[in-house]
């Protein structure tokens, strides 16, 4: 992905990011949303009787993606940056991955993309701590 | 806007949520969300010499947009509530609205629009509060 | 909602496009994508016997909110107007429109947020149609 | 990106895509939409004297970044597949790539981040082309 090539040529200064961390969460939520996206629709696919037990974890399928994908779009901008946005949308962001994680999980075993979902969701999580972390 | 409606209708049990503090907060999300993007591109055709003092308040504009928008997403879905997105998520909505609204101010006599975009992320700033403090 | 507002209010030339069938395009795609949001979401709450004749209306059902959002949004900037951009977007659009309007008249009769939805989907589909025939 | 995985796990059939075709063209939306993003962030932060001749650059990677990623999404669900919304957004997608790219192409040998957005928005025009072509 191109992200730390356009963190590397962002014309301004950067301030005093951790860019590594910056760039492993933005390419980290840009693939959590895809795959969530992803999950959600295979959920929809699988056999009549699963479709019932399987209404959560559309559901939060749905609203990670959704997050994650506003999250990277936040990460992404770096011009008049407001650390108080960054750092509650990192919160909102972290919750999402967690429940989505724990919701796929118990899936995981049954159905093979609710696993590459909640290690994807986990990833995300991680990410998202650790450069909530740099932020002080 | 069918936010009522649509309520009115969802087939399965609401719980104890306050309806008209979530109907008023879908709609402002909604509209903010429009009003954001409407104003970041508003700016961006501002006469040359003020471009430069309008950086972040298109910044601004464009992660409020992308916020209020999936919050109005994560609002308009009920099935398999998780109240932990719900309430870090709003907070964060909040906190873009009111950073928004603060930057639109100061521009506010100048520009018509960022008038209108702050009374828009004020309006929303205050049922994202509303609806939280509705969620114990 | 602060469209016409924010059209009134933009600093530039908007040449000659016709700003009531814009008006109106901006804010039935706007109402559409939050109204199919909540309409995927009620349909995943049906009873479980209903789920899995559903799929289809609740795949429909969020393509149609994720191409109308950003119609919404694309409509929602004039600055470097290109409208090689517009028009194929408004074809999207009225496309998606029009086949979960379809999908979801099927289920009109047994689910009310499908017929409101419908309704919905519809109102977008002739507004795109609209603004796509005044733009020649 | 797990975007294979996710196709190798999908519970249904799939018909009969291209899956490297599909594959390709996920994988250069999501990337795409990143790469407009900052690109657009980038041109905000540029020396005052540049950003009049940035306007349309950074309307248009807006543009750009919105629609790569709802076509992403919509290419990520196979569920209830129509194929005349996936025709239809392929051909607004390849539409909006190739603007974004011929504009950020008159920029790039004074802006690094619009020589890297170029290539991008070439990769996912070619790629939304060759998805297109094996739709029939």
């Amino acid at each position: 992905m191109p992200v730390t090539e356009m963190l590397r040529t962002y014309p301004a200064d950067l301030g005093d990011v951790d860019r590594e961390a910056l760039t492993r969460c933005i390419e980290e939520c840009v693939q959590c949303a895809q795959t969530c996206t992803a999950c959600a629709d295979a959920c929809l696919s699988e056999a009549d009787d699963q479709l019932p037990m399987l209404r959560k974890c559309i559901r939060t399928n749905e609203d990670c993606a959704d997050i994650c994908a506003t999250t990277a779009r936040v990460l992404s901008r770096h011009t008049g940056y407001d650390a108080n946005i960054t750092r509650t949308l990192l919160q909102a962001c972290m919750t999402v991955c967690k429940s989505c994680a724990d919701e796929c999980e118990q899936h995981a075993s049954q159905h093979e993309h609710c696993r590459v979902c909640a290690e994807a969701c986990r990833r995300c999580e991680d990410a998202c701590r650790e450069l909530l972390g740099t932020l002080g």
